[in-house]
């Protein structure tokens, strides 16, 4: 767009706030571009929790019907609470704000049917990532790009996932296949074979990351989660559950496969436990979801991927040391690590992907993956919210 | 934004959806900017009426609470809706849509709160136009702007009215004052006074547009609105009704000033059709209706513009012929005419106005008058979705 764009080094923050409706994340790196090869330098993080009533209240939204004035309501907000969390950033740093080139904003996904329906006759697919970055631009006198997954969608994909660009761009290496595994709710991967441009890649969901054991760890020990996996590793294995687990059929599905809440439900998981014999001790069944998890990624990989291959791992399940160490034992061949040692964040890795998105999409780069979204072809993605 | 933008002529596409759900408006020109002063050409204009089913859709939106998936599905639809007028509009004209070089999109206004009030504790101030001009961006193949009000709002501004600024570029006079007058639901008008820049010009709304006279034409005579003004014209004044009509003390209240259907209700109208003793010829009410809404137009400018001016009428309420009379009556100094007579086609004046400030944005000017919509300083309209 900017014809300009590409000739100097542009600092970008990226800001994420996932379905888990954790925080707001903010990265903040330099990119470069030189002869079509990006460089990511300078690093820096930074978090914000919602509050509990903020939390509630993006729940509710998705969840229950509400006027429009509300939906209204929220997507102004959210791009005020960005803005502050932005500046937050920014001061923690010693970054100027107007020094920030440009602001790659994922927004709160609220609704996401890429499936194929219709309204008034029309086939549609539909996704909506609330926030308004019209306000974030204004506020905060930066260039703003918002809205990344309409495109995509329009075009006959499913709007994800968008973070093989980024893995492609910064994690492949010409001489060693690598495997960028991503541990939130779900667990996904992006398979890098040595030397693949990103028009090659290959990623989907293997089945269920930290949503399982997030919840065990909150019924029955009144925690988020399993710090460091160490109530997991004070348990042992529940034989007749592992089996139950091992016989779901996603795991074994080839891909491209995505999956969701809706399959790996809480629901589905008590019906799993009520159907063993007898009451099971609470740190075994984290144990044994920990150990399911863990061979659930290992079985994609070894079936769809490659066994001999770098493991990079990010997410909040990379801080599971428990569950790290399962997957290195799962795959012995494999160098499991995680992002941090090639030079990403695991923490800040899906707020960076925006930020880099961000930068592309104002050089004037399409940045979907067809292969592994399904779109009909490749796109600039976002649109600009120039702060005036 | 690009650099270039300005160094040739633009074909670019205006789409409006107003408030009364009647119909997708499309409106196509030819722009250029010389040495600052921009030029229009070659307008065409195409309109493709909701259906009854589509507006129902619409209306519900607005009023009924929702689950936030309808809200999504909206969003998309009218970005597929949109793109096949435009294609239409273009066939019609033999123009093949990549000729185009843009497309400024307002959306469908589902809320506008532009007031502050108060969520999780920060003051927001919100607006709200659906339609996912990422999705029409890509269908098309063209860039497409929209969400043109939420910056003005971001700064403090009503986000409205945003016509002034193409008010002043293409209707204003070095030698003589100009009010560009446009009679929708309600009547606004700009004062553009003889050779002043678009940082000086006023503007604000008078009262009652065609609001009362269409209810009036639906309920007594079963027409969408009075063709013509001939119903008008058939009926002579109620002098009570008259005399209570003009003690509405909006109409006398100093700009800036801003109404809705909020203020000239049916249910106010209605108090005072039962408040007049004995009941009233129908053609009697949309006779006195009528004048009331000329005479409330023109008070206004006698009071707050000049009687001595060029009065370029654009709206539905420029082809009543007997409000355009009874214009001409109250104000003998006027010289009362369509915006055609100046070179605007008075039924694409509001779609030409987003193709305008699509072109703008592109160009990198700000928009918004901040004289007129309260925001503490000018701006870029606008968020741009580009095709890839």
């Amino acid at each position: 767009m900017q014809q300009d764009w590409f000739t100097r080094p542009r600092l970008v923050a990226g800001v994420m706030t996932g379905t888990s409706l954790d925080a707001v994340d903010v990265a903040i790196a330099e990119f470069s571009m030189t002869e079509g090869q990006p460089k990511m330098s300078s690093v820096k993080g930074y978090s914000s929790p919602f509050s509990p009533e903020e939390r509630r209240g993006l729940q509710d939204l998705i969840g229950v019907p509400h006027s429009i004035s509300v939906v209204n309501d929220y997507n102004v907000w959210i791009g005020h609470r960005i803005a502050s969390v932005v500046r937050a950033a920014c001061d923690e740093y010693g970054i100027v704000t107007a020094k920030l080139d440009a602001i790659g904003m994922h927004g709160q996904t609220v609704w996401h049917d890429p499936s194929e329906h219709s309204l008034h006759g029309t086939p549609i697919r539909a996704t909506l990532q609330l926030g308004s970055h019209a306000t974030l631009a204004v506020l905060l006198g930066t260039i703003a790009v918002g809205d990344f997954r309409s495109a995509d969608v329009a075009l006959g994909g499913q709007g994800a996932p968008l973070v093989p660009r980024f893995d492609a761009d910064f994690l492949s290496d010409p001489y060693r296949n690598v495997i960028a595994l991503n541990i939130g709710g779900m667990a996904n991967l992006t398979l890098l074979q040595q030397g693949c441009s990103a028009d090659h890649v290959r990623a989907f969901d293997t089945g269920p990351g930290n949503v399982w054991i997030d919840y065990a760890a909150e019924r029955w020990f009144s925690m988020r989660y399993d710090r460091n996996g160490d109530i997991a590793r004070s348990g042992t294995l529940h034989a007749e559950l592992y089996s139950k687990l091992r016989a779901l059929e996603f795991v074994y599905a080839p891909p491209p496969k995505s999956t969701g809440r809706e399959y790996f439900s809480v629901q589905r998981l008590n019906e799993l436990l009520a159907a063993c014999s007898g009451n099971i001790n609470p740190a075994d069944i984290v144990h044994t979801l920990t150990l399911f998890t863990a061979w659930s990624i290992a079985e994609n990989i070894r079936r769809y991927g490659w066994e001999h291959a770098t493991l990079a791992v990010s997410g909040g399940g990379s801080n599971n040391l428990f569950l790290m160490d399962a997957l290195q034992g799962e795959l012995p061949q494999a160098n499991v690590t995680t992002t941090d040692s090639l030079g990403i964040p695991s923490a800040w890795k899906e707020s960076l992907c925006f930020a880099y998105l961000a930068y592309r999409t104002l050089g004037g780069l399409h940045s979907n993956v067809p292969s592994v979204t399904g779109a009909v072809r490749s796109t600039i993605l976002g649109t600009i919210a120039l702060p005036g």
